[in-house]
């Protein structure tokens, strides 16, 4: 299993990115990701009630259809709260896609990430679709990763590639962070290419299983957003022997596995305002879920997170969250250990002597940086 | 019904407090609260799994005793997570007061607020017991208040008169903040002293309404406490005719209503780091309870709170905090009113277009300065 710090589109995938106008600062605001061949695909949103109108458009392609060749993502306007207009909207980008491409609306994704409450720019993502549609290549990934960031410092980018017999499989993900990261999920997009040949319901299984210890295990600041969505696409064009719930599900488990908790580490290292990554495990638990909830309530304490922040060994803060998570604790059963504070990396362990279960959470401290870019953020 | 924004004690009750040398400092930390006649006494502790040990002290004594005489206070300690010694210095407290004012051990109340994880300096407290109960007077009331204090700013305290036929009945009430402030409690104690003749049961049921209503509805931080506390003692000396579940509640809840919501929101005006004061009323819900819990989520969600502060009129973060928040809300349904943000005390009014259910929510802005007290906090 090869790990490379970079997104390498595997066998049969192309990107491309552009500016399209819909942020003014003149940035890559549009990104397109095409598979030449048509490839299955699996998605997990946002649990949020309040849907915005490309998440609403996603599950009804996902539902109604097997095949899809094209994820379009606009950033800068996350389409939420926007009503007919905004669903109309959806509809409309996919449609001229779908046309432009030559293809099937239905085999069209859509996804928007930045501010809630306010109509998309139309006329300059109908202008900017042609542009993608021209741009497509291998190397448009770097564009296109780029197109998807709001509030993010850096890219997110991670490729695995791993053997099946004689031949090679590509896992590439992308993903964007950077604040209303909570579980179930971020404010994030997170798009996954695979050239594997694999089963429909080995895919969904692997997705699940990997956004579960991934992007779902991560908080930034405990807002859960209304647009958050984790894609994966695979083409087959990797050739492999089929990967089904059977056969050689384990390494492409793996393999996926890694993409997703890369990318959901680097989301929260460029957590706004962060200036510390801090992993937070929480063993001794009667079962996961018990012990995620309880890492969970650390994580997501304000105090907690301006303590980190300030360097502060105040493990009782740890303790309040512990105990107010509704879990129940027992005060002389707890113990708790802190890592060396003055580093960027924390390590904080909670032992809660109840049973054998664990989980791991990460998140970002609370920094007056937080502070300063959400104030103003518009 | 007369309302005095200053804290006056009724009949036969006496304060004192006392620069002990818990806080570092040198300001005043150790406060005691005295009734000539014995009270009864009703109250409400915080709901999170690990209890300070005046908390669990205060219950067994509550449980076990139908009489109170005394409670005694201290800040800069809040004697939790202290194991063993912690309850054994608790005790030792409530046992050295009690002989001291020749009372019955569990006629004594004791809590504590301040760091979590220390153990209680208990020769300082040892040697300011007969300071404090030599020093009891009327006008003491102004020193004990004062020695609650964490990094609150201002004192909190509110006196009602109300006349019950040809008696005056009074109920005064002090409380601290400022942090770690979130419904079910906050870490916040709240004193409340009447001279009212009233029945135990009509006591304890009017302290669950008033508390419901006001410390149950704020939050600073949705951090909860492990020492919150809010503890009303009644001595009969105002010689009213008695008040009980029938007679003359509706007076007596109304007055014990306004010192609660009215400590409530001083609370919240002094939350740490707070520039702005806001009311989050959730109408057209199926539920008060509904209600409530959309309102909080508002209220927790730091990006709404950032946006408060930074007078933004994101409301796209109202809409995902309320989808977020489990309700079973409509995008088509809900309303969102903001007042101008320019001002220090903001509205929000979200309707939710379910029912006839409504609550309204207190809480503060998150700044920089929330962060600068917390990262430092020690």
């Amino acid at each position: 299993m090869n790990i490379y710090k970079k997104a390498i589109l595997p066998l049969g995938f192309k990107a491309s990115g552009f500016a399209s106008g819909i942020k003014k600062s003149g940035k890559l605001d549009l990104a397109l990701f095409y598979s030449d061949i048509p490839a299955k695909a699996s998605a997990m949103f946002t649990s949020n009630k309040i849907q915005a109108a490309p998440v609403v458009l996603c599950k009804d392609h996902l539902k109604k259809n097997k095949i899809f060749k094209a994820i379009i993502a606009n950033s800068g306007n996350a389409n939420c709260f926007t009503g007919k207009t905004g669903s109309v909207n959806a509809q409309t980008t996919a449609r001229i896609l779908a046309k432009t491409l030559r293809t099937n609306l239905k085999s069209i994704l859509v996804c928007s990430t930045g501010i809630i409450g306010k109509q998309l720019p139309m006329d300059k993502i109908i202008n900017g679709i042609p542009v993608l549609a021209a741009g497509l290549s291998k190397h448009g990934i770097a564009q296109a990763e780029k197109a998807i960031m709001t509030t993010d410092k850096f890219v997110k980018e991670i490729t695995v590639k791993f053997p099946i017999r004689q031949t090679t499989v590509t896992v590439c993900g992308i993903a964007k962070g950077a604040g209303m990261i909570a579980p179930n999920m971020a404010t994030m997009l997170a798009f996954i290419f695979t050239d594997a040949n694999i089963t429909q319901k080995a895919l969904d299984k692997a997705l699940k299983m990997s956004v579960s210890d991934s992007f779902n295990c991560i908080t930034v600041d405990g807002c859960m957003s209304t647009n958050d969505s984790a894609i994966v696409m695979a083409n087959g064009a990797g050739e492999n022997k089929a990967i089904d719930e059977k056969n050689n599900f384990e390494p492409f488990v793996k393999a996926l596995g890694i993409v997703c908790l890369k990318l959901a580490r680097m989301m929260v290292a460029d957590g706004e305002g962060a200036t510390k990554f801090i992993e937070i495990k929480v063993k001794g638990a009667l079962s996961q879920a018990e012990a995620k909830k309880a890492a969970l309530a650390i994580a997501n304490s304000n105090l907690f997170k301006t303590a980190m922040y300030g360097e502060n060994p105040n493990f009782g803060r740890i303790v309040a969250s512990v105990g107010a998570s509704g879990i129940n604790c027992k005060e002389k059963d707890l113990k708790i250990k802190l890592s060396d504070l003055k580093k960027k990396d924390i390590k904080i362990e909670v032992a809660l002597g109840r049973g054998k279960s664990e989980c791991t959470v990460y998140t970002s401290d609370l920094s007056p940086e937080y502070i300063k870019i959400n104030a103003a953020y518009n």
